[in-house]
């Protein structure tokens, strides 16, 4: 009926890349993940990230600018896979289908080159649960201002579909670096960087602590905090007062906390 | 086989108002929500909530003090509902069923006896999309010694099952308020409080605004923020400053770092 309508097969070819994205073991070899959404779309493409493929479905898509971009896309040469509804539901995870998604390259930065970024310090990652609070975390960096994120070890991984989603595109303009510990440790020494733990048992308040021009911000796991080598590792660690019976603050929360203890520091005085 | 197993009949009614609860007409209605989980049963116990109802399996229970807070409660004239695995399971939204829950009757607080608790200040929520989002409000607001949450109109549900879950039990001893938009501006007004509105558009930066010792934090809705009537209600409005291209904070994550603005300032200095 359409002339501009991809095969079946090299549809259902992509769906199923698309699908098998989902597994972190696919998304590591092939240094990709899907992104879905208007917002996520038009964020991605300004971040200048890298995209490999565009799926859309004219039917359900309702956006003049997002339409433009997959023109531009195509024109600079990345695929574009035209589905039906049907089809873009099946592996789309929105309540509300947008018609438009696309899968794009992984964008991390090596430390080296990251190292050299002005900014208000750095979000040290060790290990996070729950791709909830991860994603949240990455949002907050963003609008914060943080220079990046540096994650410690292959625990976390930022390209998981639920981190994606729950950070509404705000790690796509965020250098992302992943780091062995001892790396951390030498570049740190290096570059006079402030590591900084966020831990219940610390002494100083996060309000009163002394905190140098390179502060990284260590952030440990929801239950157990930071690990023993990396508690070493950081100069510093401070608390957060909870005056109530909660038994801890959400770690998400607890990192936007710090992250604008920074922003509040960094204000000319007056 | 157990002489203390309940009528498999009793068991079907109390699983069946048990799930009624996720509505949240019958919640309104009987006054009553549903709480899981060992931590969740024991710190409902420790905040002296009103019990109606304890279902439990002893084949999923591996908590001791969960036991006894069960016997303590039955002996206080609680009714108990012992229920299989697949029973429990059948209610149940936790993943690892933990095999304890109850149906406890909501906390409100009328405005005039809330009013007197001593506190950092008051949470203000006009209206808040996500469930997840409210649920972490109340825990920030309860670790960081908040005087309550009041809920202007109707639209909120502290006690909707989403809610209950993100906040980890943290809502229970925080006192609930719910009122009218003019009863809030008379209490405001009586009371001395001074309205604190959380606004993108705000002039003032959250770390600079003067706040006197009785404050309102008020939150609106995440993406239309404040409804005109409360930014005319709100003394002050204050924003975070946001230099990344994210378009805006997670409305929990901006609650936390005012809260915590709140408990900054209210620190011994030195």
């Amino acid at each position: 009926m359409n002339r501009k309508q991809t095969s079946t097969s090299a549809n259902a070819q992509i769906l199923g890349r698309v699908r098998s994205l989902s597994r972190r073991s696919v998304r590591d070899r092939e240094h990709s993940f899907w992104i879905e959404g208007i917002r996520q779309f038009v964020q991605a493409f300004d971040s200048r990230l890298d995209f490999s493929a565009v799926v859309y479905s004219p039917i359900l898509l309702k956006s003049a600018l997002a339409e433009m971009l997959i023109r531009r896309l195509a024109a600079a040469g990345v695929p574009r896979y035209r589905v039906s509804p049907e089809e873009f539901r099946s592996v789309g995870a929105a309540l509300h289908a947008s018609g438009v998604g696309a899968i794009v390259r992984q964008h991390w930065t090596p430390l080296d080159v990251a190292a050299h970024r002005q900014g208000l310090g750095w979000l040290i990652v060790e290990s996070i649960r729950s791709p909830g609070n991860l994603g949240t975390m990455l949002r907050t960096a963003e609008a914060a201002g943080m220079s990046g994120v540096i994650f410690v070890g292959p625990d976390c991984d930022p390209f998981d579909p639920v981190v994606v989603r729950a950070c509404m595109g705000g790690m796509f303009p965020l250098p992302l670096v992943r780091v062995r510990m001892d790396e951390l440790a030498k570049w740190g020494t290096q570059q006079q960087i402030q590591l900084v733990g966020l831990s219940p048992e610390a002494e100083q308040l996060w309000s009163k602590a002394p905190l140098t021009k390179n502060v990284g911000l260590v952030l440990g796991e929801e239950r157990s905090g930071l690990s023993e080598p990396m508690r070493k590792l950081c100069r510093t660690t401070v608390r957060l007062p909870m005056t109530g019976t909660a038994d801890s603050l959400n770690v998400a929360m607890a990192a936007s906390v710090m992250m604008y203890e920074l922003v509040r520091r960094a204000q000319p005085l007056a």
